[in-house]
């Protein structure tokens, strides 16, 4: 039962007999099919062709198809900027994005612990809807199980998502080339601040919020000015400076970026220096890395800019490693310079 | 580093520096790389198109698609006749296969809990590797998180999957029409009493195994042989009684079940018996309800046969309700009749 429906007196659904959740809630009975009903398919309703069957099923269309899947567990499950919602939208849709794809269905399962308030599943699903609104995808097809108190985190959920590949769309590591600029699509770092400013009480509240976006506008803006990037990378665990290892390391690229080049925003740094935080190493939740070759870096800067986006130009990618793994090079504010390394775990756990 | 590079001294990713799972292993960083390396892609090798992409990338196929997603928690890990891998595999491709499609590609998303034995995760992934090479799909995209001990249970998985659907192919609920007989693909209730039993130590262990199984070979069987059934649910949570319910109460129709001809195995009915479980709603893994017409019900059968199944027709589309709900009514041993309802829970909560 939707607050809007409660306001107008319609009931649509028979109310809970609990205001927390039950383990009878994932049991495929009565109360899930209560659940479904009053909190899943009015925030998800539209979207699902065959609701209840197994499958959801999605009309053909022609092209590749691009598949991606994560799982999310961030703690505090409501955060500046953003909460467990918007975040397994719009990093699932992001995803996508990167692989040059349109964001077209989404799929929504969630672990509940028991005892979770309802109106808490409630505000995470309506954060979804509207993240998922906001991106243009339809969350279709879904799974709902409860663990036992004691043995969940309050809200897990997993996404996946499916979208389309225009051909001649070809966005992807290998495609990476030298010479190619390395563009950020914006400020790095403000989500893993945000997530750990509210956990550990910090006093930064309020001072900045998570990045938590999508991305597929910035993508669709880039293919319509005519830019098709070489590849893409959202930042998540690790920030920029874990996606440029991996890029680095995978493809066996060596990139050289300037570390005054990279956008900060005051209150990232203000919080990162005093706890020994690395800005370069916070997760983003909302941000990407792009490859473009040099002779469309402006039109691609523009696109981005149009699109609402602060892109900055951060460095190049500077050839191929024949003999040794690919890196990293940071030229810092000091004019010296050192190599970028992918930490052994992130700064901050359970970020997203 | 798989059991085969051992054996023959190539050590192809640097060794774990643990035995158990830390919160680094979900940090998107070295340590997820050698986790991803060492026990992920040599389980699901051969599927990544794009190794550490975002986005796995599909070829082009004509139809439309069929796209699902499930969680699993089932405790424990590991039970009679499967594990939570081989139920997270089966359980996605079943949900295709449901759906009339070919199911083709599967992600896989861990939720995995501080302190797991890396060797319980190792069975775990081993285990998904042997159910999708015998369903025919290919493991290509999935996540990683871990959260602290005490937030989580071991593992939970979130699968999806997404398969292809001939044309002329339209299996769903809506197709159901009074004279259809149902047909159950074999006896039902195996897999939530061998959970029961070595869940709460009942002594049945050695008695019987779970029916966890992929049924897409039963549907291409059905397909080979010409018969395209209006509508296939499999039994999932709440067992053959809930599938029937749901089955009326969405589309309302009245089914007639005769409870005689249900196949249920002695070692079901044993176990069941002294704790007052009803096996109809016992949960399967393994096995689906079939709605053909009544001129097609000897295809069917034979097909299902000659494909290694037990199938029993058990009952009869009657009609469809339009003043009232469907229903589902049970003519019992004793020749009464009683109407199936669906129960508020499960009998036994996280068995799937």
């Amino acid at each position: 039962m939707s607050v809007e429906d409660e306001a107008s007196g319609i009931i649509c659904a028979p109310p809970f007999r609990h205001s927390t959740i039950q383990l009878a809630h994932g049991g495929g009975g009565r109360a899930m099919r209560e659940l479904v009903d009053s909190v899943f398919l009015p925030a998800f309703a539209g979207g699902v062709p065959a609701p209840r069957h197994d499958s959801a099923v999605l009309p053909a269309a022609h092209g590749r198809l691009a598949f991606t899947s994560d799982a999310f567990v961030v703690r505090p499950l409501f955060f500046p900027g953003g909460d467990i919602g918007a975040l397994a939208v719009n990093g699932t849709v992001n995803d996508l994005a990167m692989a040059g794809a349109l964001p077209e269905y989404l799929s929504a399962s969630f672990v509940l612990e028991e005892g979770l308030e309802l109106a808490t599943l409630e505000r995470v699903v309506r954060s979804m809807a509207d993240a998922a609104r906001a991106a243009g995808v339809t969350i279709v097809t879904g799974d709902t199980k409860v663990v036992d108190r004691g043995h969940g985190d309050g809200i897990f959920i997993a996404t996946s998502g499916v979208g389309r590949i225009e051909d001649g769309v070809d966005i992807a590591p290998s495609k990476i080339r030298p010479g190619d600029a390395i563009v950020v699509s914006g400020d790095v770092g403000r989500h893993g601040v945000a997530v750990l400013s509210v956990r550990e009480g910090l006093g930064f509240e309020n001072a900045l919020d998570s990045d938590c976006a999508e991305l597929g506008s910035l993508v669709r803006a880039l293919f319509r000015a005519g830019v098709v990037p070489h590849c893409l990378r959202d930042l998540t665990r690790g920030g920029l400076a874990a996606s440029l290892c991996e890029l680095a390391l995978d493809g066996g690229f060596d990139f050289r970026i300037d570390a005054r080049k990279v956008p900060i925003s005051a209150a990232v740094q203000r919080a990162c220096e005093p706890i020994g935080l690395d800005p370069l190493y916070a997760a983003c939740a909302g941000r990407c890395i792009l490859f473009v070759p040099d002779d469309e870096l402006g039109a691609a800067l523009g696109a981005l800019a149009a699109a609402g986006a602060e892109p900055a130009p951060i460095g190049v990618v500077e050839g191929v490693a024949r003999t040794r793994p690919g890196r990293v090079e940071l030229e810092t504010a000091l004019g010296a310079s050192r190599l970028l390394e992918l930490f052994y775990g992130e700064q901050l756990p359970r970020v997203c």
